[in-house]
């Protein structure tokens, strides 16, 4: 990557270092082979065929999504195993029964009798969403409606699925690892109640990113779900999934101003180019709307984005720190670290890859909608 | 508007409602014809044609952008006065030039001397941004600066703007007058520098929402700017600017779940259809991610959007709310109100209009991009 490749680009512009999405690709894919577990790579952070391509690596293997807009668009671009992983509206399944018709394996997931009732009716095969950590959705292990639900889908249950999204709220590995066995224990445990009632139970799905780069031990679990974890983000950073070096998505930006007795530099990335993400808010170290780096992606001590607009962004030092403001002249070029990758790429139309060595840029599409 | 139409509607999906919408803008250009100055409507929050034409009446009249890419957008379409109000970089030329040589007349912003030596050799009209409130960017009227910046750019000086940010930050029409008064008075006090030094200051543009609806006098102002008028959202009524009824966007999100222990209702509206703003959390009342109405657009009282995720929101009671939670069931379709205009839209492909009367839903594309 040379700064002439860069200089082209209209700013602001999303970029993506593919050697380190290489590299954190290989690296979850490796822990799930050490750990003997299918990875079914979340796609709602990248929305990217050519992605996608890289993270099964052109297998066309089995993923999840978050919208039948993800999946119809998957679908039409060779993949056929495809894990629709939100509560199941019962006014979606003429889509996902039109998908099956086209060939594709659809699996939906379910929490209730109602939505059971009319997935068992339209031949829908599903999941059903275990609640293993209070987050948000599904049935507790115990709950006495886990058999209700199994047997009113019959032959269309297809095993069970949980989410620790409370995972990203706590720090180091020991904390993942544990909430990876709160995942794996409880999906096991209500796999064990649905066959203990004789029903089929052939697939128990988990994952989050932090649970699937620590989990020790995945005994009865048989797929891995993250999506995230190809990109990483200052969130991640923040909870110890991985460095700050390891984030691979950065939005370059220029700046366009100064307001010198304020200490501020206006650039042209605002919360359109950003997001209205906040993640690091609630960790150790507040990165206000992203890290600042220098045009190759050098971190700049203590710099972030303090405050945003829709097209401004206002950078500053971190408050309290003891560095001084760098010299950043009027049209200087700036890359900023996201803190959260899904929502920052989300407000992007494509990605600018920058790859190793002098190639020009390439562009990916992204896709968006519902 | 009848219900049928809008079960037709895949969730989530974005709602215009055209009857508040042209309310909202038959509201604001009423008031600018009282004071006797031009408004130039900042398509920022709306961009699409559609909204553009029914708020410049078909006149094709000055506009406001954020983006290069939506002047070239909307001079594609046929406005021809186009203010692009974000700081200009340099690097930006080109493009303002390649416009302009189309038959674009369009003025860009600037407060320093390094842009004004750029614009003045491409030849390109600037208005000199004046800060006003300490908002953002721009020269206080006294800042020695500013004649400097005038003198670089001679003959290409066009005027002065600013623009009162901090007025979104206090509630009711006398803080929002006076806030308009800061705006007038600083416009208008740089305004007075420029000329007496035999500089040219044709164009005094101020704007914001809030001082738009409160500026009682506005002598020496040529030129009001505003753009989230035209919608409204909760961050305005929560300032008095507007009334909840009077908010005519909200994102149409259908039930998907229940934990009824915890008094919580899944929708299939998350982060990515309502946006990550979180604008009211600093208001008297925190309306969380949206205020939840019926799929008529009737407010539930003290319901909201308690926390999201990328394709979740999490429906609770406000807390300390007294409220009962009222029967939501599996497939109910509710309307979220936004807290933030602009970034909500962001989030989607197009608006989806209800008209008054029995009509059929129609689509008006949005664009994005820079």
């Amino acid at each position: 990557m040379t700064d002439a490749t860069l200089r082209d680009l209209t700013t602001p512009a999303l970029l993506l270092d593919e050697g380190r999405m290489m590299r954190n690709i290989a690296r979850l894919a490796g822990r799930m082979d050490g750990l003997g577990v299918a990875l079914r790579p979340h796609m709602k952070t990248a929305k990217s065929f050519e992605i996608a391509h890289r993270v099964t690596g052109g297998a066309f293997g089995p993923i999840t999504v978050s919208t039948l807009a993800e999946a119809e668009a998957f679908h039409g671009a060779g993949y056929r195993d495809i894990l629709y992983a939100v509560g199941i509206a019962p006014d979606k399944l003429p889509r996902v029964q039109a998908l099956a018709a086209k060939g594709c394996d659809v699996t939906v997931i379910l929490d209730s009798a109602g939505q059971a009732r009319a997935v068992a009716a339209a031949g829908v095969p599903a999941l059903i969403e275990i609640d293993s950590d209070g987050h948000r959705g599904g049935l507790a292990p115990g709950d006495p409606a886990l058999l209700e639900v199994g047997h009113l889908l019959g032959t269309r249950l297809r095993g069970v699925m949980t989410h620790a999204g409370e995972s990203y709220g706590v720090r180091g590995e020991a904390a993942h690892s544990a909430f990876a066995e709160t995942e794996r224990a409880a999906a096991v445990a209500a796999a064990g109640v649905l066959r203990g009632a004789g029903l089929p139970c052939p697939v128990v799905s988990v994952g989050s990113t932090p649970t699937a780069h620590a989990a020790r031990d995945l005994a009865g679990v048989t797929e891995m779900r993250a999506g995230v974890y190809m990109f990483f983000d200052l969130v991640m950073a923040g909870i110890e999934v991985c460095a700050v070096e390891d984030i691979a998505l950065s939005v370059l930006t220029t700046v366009i101003g100064h307001q010198k007795a304020k200490g501020w530099v206006m650039i042209d990335a605002g919360w359109m180019a950003l997001s209205r993400d906040r993640g690091t808010a609630a960790q150790a170290v507040d990165q206000g709307y992203g890290l600042v780096c220098d045009a190759e992606g050098r971190v700049l001590p203590d710099l972030i984005v303090a405050s945003t607009n829709q097209e401004h962004g206002i950078v500053a030092l971190r408050p309290g720190a003891a560095g001084v403001m760098p010299d950043l002249a009027l049209g200087t070029r700036l890359r900023i670290l996201p803190n959260h990758a899904c929502a920052t790429a989300a407000q992007h139309p494509c990605y600018h890859v920058l790859a190793e060595g002098p190639e020009a840029l390439r562009v990916w599409p992204r896709f968006g909608g519902w």
